[in-house]
């Protein structure tokens, strides 16, 4: 009997091993520091393995930790400010984020954890000003990152003096500046906290830095063994721009500057058509998919589908919670599968265990972590979840002829039947309490930090530009 | 000093009175027996009023109970067994339903109220056939309910032997039969439980009964004086008889047979032009909008914007756990303002406030219970929820220059938030925990029928044409 720290038995076992979902019943996972050694049938695992713990997962379903690949974690301290209006960045968040300091921003990051944590989300893709404390807070955490600091050349004013139509200034000190802090996050962060830690490069937009150091942050990467995490196709602004200073929209610039490959993790392609899209899936690129946000920001569906019918690896992200408002993997899952059976008006597009694959295996491979994560397989990181599946909505669990555990886990799933979580093999949450931080003091924090921007912000004359004043004095908010 | 049973204080309140949504901060509604008798401010209400019980909703909001408008309880038993596929009702939800016994619909029905109560619904729209102890379920739990026993003239083996593109044949007799049972379920019933249940008359479809039992089911309505529940170009099936068999497109006919009126509730619409729904608004009708469901099934976003503009009121419903696959009016505001945005390519469509409304007093006025709830005032039962707003996903509160607790209830909110309901002035859930009822032995009965059911339908042939057993080959569920 090989001796072990954890056995997880008795689940109904989705590894996502293979092509579908690598269900079996009865299922269990054998767990020695954190590693997975063993995955199987309940009765030869313990017949196997001695562990010094044993979870019992009856009723429960018990899946690879979640992947966010796509967040700005520093922006849930101002969630609920940009929603339902026109010019999003502009006339809502702006205002706001001149406000945030560095103890706000780093409050928003916390709460954005421990609201991902406790839906399920194990490996955060954090893209944000490498604020200080920011890497140590999901250490702290005991969470997964692949964190990415920004890099722009944008004056520092920002974009305050910018008149619609001309094209930005950039300030390529501004950019080294930035490039030279971003190598020096990844190099002190990279493969920290025993590999929990991991990082990327990461250029804010190809409209916000010059070429020649779109280049130089290329061969950074290269060198340093990282990804680089691109906003892409973000937006119209970001074409008009690309097309005046260039003369190509963002994916054929970015092909001829030899930018499209596997080493690089594309976000958003929110105006993307969808061969541009296919495009880049055959060079390789990752695409990142942000239903929600993009749906409530823009109203628009990105072309994952096409993406995806090229061969391409699409992972999910919650993005921001100024307009999202959530970062929640099962709201991610869900919507995205609903967003793409009305964009194409076919009910069969994106089906259940395709979006759960999305959030598990195939985002691990997305971001250059399918060797580690995204599978309950031997020889990966235990990086799990277990989900109560007596809740009402996820009730009754039919075995055949047709199972319904993952449908009802991408279509009536809130996260909150999430009840216990492991990362690294790690007990993060058991049974909905939090185990490695103070919860309540995170929330608290968070409020404090939120109040003090928002009065900041109320003392701004700027603030009297912001669009959700009118509904505001309409007595809708 | 009132003596009352009940005061809530130091709420974030939202009344829903008016055209916003009515927030007042450090709320209070004091409540004697099943009525509101006082909503103000905290201080001014404990000085008027002398209560046996405090229930202190600090840090909470606190809402109207939300309105479920159209819903087929029983289905819950069978969540999960149609998604993901073409053809829903043919291949994969009626090899179930033939199997159903009244047992199995009633466990379903107790499941779905709790899932529904659980995430804050107080009053069920629900439409199914009548099955013993059904409205029976609704009045032990003690919510609020509208119940419509369903009305058709198919033949008793349903559409088994319908050739697609024939128009179906109705059987008169069953439809006299239904009609008359309805009726007495009506008289039985209507306002029965001191109130908490009332009826509406349903014709299933207007292609599935003929043109002069539509008029007596109108005249029996007008008669007991209630409401008529009716799907209503919910498909092209349906748009395809009537043209066939009258001429006619479904709003025409029932234009000219006089049916379009303020009496009438129209369901779905997934099929009409926005000239018809725009028609249908403007004759009083009262649209029942289910956005999960429609856009599972169909991959569709029902006409509920050029209905509101011309003046239509729109209430939101679940509709069946098969096939959407979840009972919960926070899912519904959050997908019914997000497909609208995709649908228009504008995110300004549908705001929060819009569709909280649609669950609240708009769809309190358009089921007819306007006067009774939806919005919380003196004179209105005391119907309400109270929502923690320290749950990570909702926080942080801000207040000024911007107020967000309405936006992220709708787009960050679960339905898990909700902590206490109160119907009729009754607490039904405390701080998350069911005092009507035995919420295990409901799970557990749910979980027991549904296996009985699946076995059935395992050992039924006819189970060989279900579109699921496909991807059950492939390892995809």
């Amino acid at each position: 009997m090989q001796q072990v720290d954890k056995l997880l038995v008795h689940a109904h076992l989705f590894t996502m091993q293979g092509q579908g979902v690598g269900y079996s019943a009865d299922g269990a996972v054998a767990i020695a520091g954190s590693m997975i050694v063993g995955v199987g049938p309940t009765p030869q695992l313990r017949s196997r393995f001695a562990p010094a713990e044993i979870i019992d997962a009856a009723g429960c379903a018990v899946l690879p930790g979640l992947i966010d690949a796509h967040m700005h974690t520093p922006l849930a301290v101002v969630r609920g400010v940009a929603q339902d209006v026109a010019n999003w960045m502009q006339q809502a968040l702006a205002p706001y984020t001149r406000h945030l300091t560095p103890q706000a921003m780093l409050a928003g990051t916390r709460l954005n954890i421990l609201e991902g944590l406790r839906s399920g989300t194990t490996t955060f893709g954090d893209y944000y000003d490498p604020i200080p404390g920011w890497a140590d807070a999901f250490d702290e955490f005991g969470v997964r990152a692949r964190l990415t600091p920004m890099i722009n050349a944008l004056p520092a004013g920002g974009m305050a003096g910018w008149k619609v139509g001309a094209l930005y200034p950039l300030d390529e000190e501004k950019g080294q500046r930035m490039i030279e802090s971003a190598v020096s996050f990844v190099r002190d962060w990279q493969g920290a906290a025993g590999g929990r830690i991991t990082t990327m490069l990461g250029p804010q937009g190809a409209d916000m830095i010059s070429a020649d150091q779109l280049l130089q942050i290329k061969a950074g990467a290269q060198r340093e063994g990282v990804m680089i995490h691109l906003h892409l196709a973000q937006g119209d602004r970001e074409i008009e721009q690309m097309v005046k200073r260039y003369g190509r929209r963002t994916p054929a610039f970015l092909d001829k500057l030899g930018y499209l490959d596997e080493q690089l993790l594309g976000v958003h392609l929110t105006e993307a058509t969808d061969e541009e899209a296919q495009l880049m899936a055959r060079r390789g690129v990752r695409m990142a998919l942000c239903s929600g946000s993009i749906g409530i920001i823009d109203g628009i569906v990105p072309p994952a589908r096409p993406f995806k019918e090229a061969g391409g690896l699409v992972c999910l992200g919650s993005d921001q919670a100024s307009g999202n408002n959530c970062n929640n993997m099962f709201n991610e899952m869900k919507l995205t599968a609903l967003f793409n059976k009305i964009k194409y008006r076919d009910p069969t597009v994106m089906p259940a265990w395709e979006v759960l694959r999305m959030a598990t295996i195939e985002g691990a491979q997305a971001i250059g972590l399918g060797q580690e994560v995204g599978s309950l397989e031997v020889g990966k990181k235990a990086d799990l979840i277990v989900v109560d599946l007596t809740e009402p909505n996820l009730l009754p669990v039919l075995d055949e002829p047709v199972r319904t555990i993952v449908p009802n886990l991408v279509y009536a799933g809130t996260g909150r039947e999430v009840r216990t979580v492991l990362v690294d093999g790690q007990i993060l949450m058991r049974d909905g309490v939090m185990l490695t931080i103070d919860d309540r003091a995170v929330r608290e924090q968070a409020q404090l930090e939120a109040q003090k921007v928002a009065r900041r912000v109320a003392a701004d004359p700027l603030h009297q530009g912001l669009a959700l004043l009118e509904p505001m004095a309409q007595g809708q908010l």
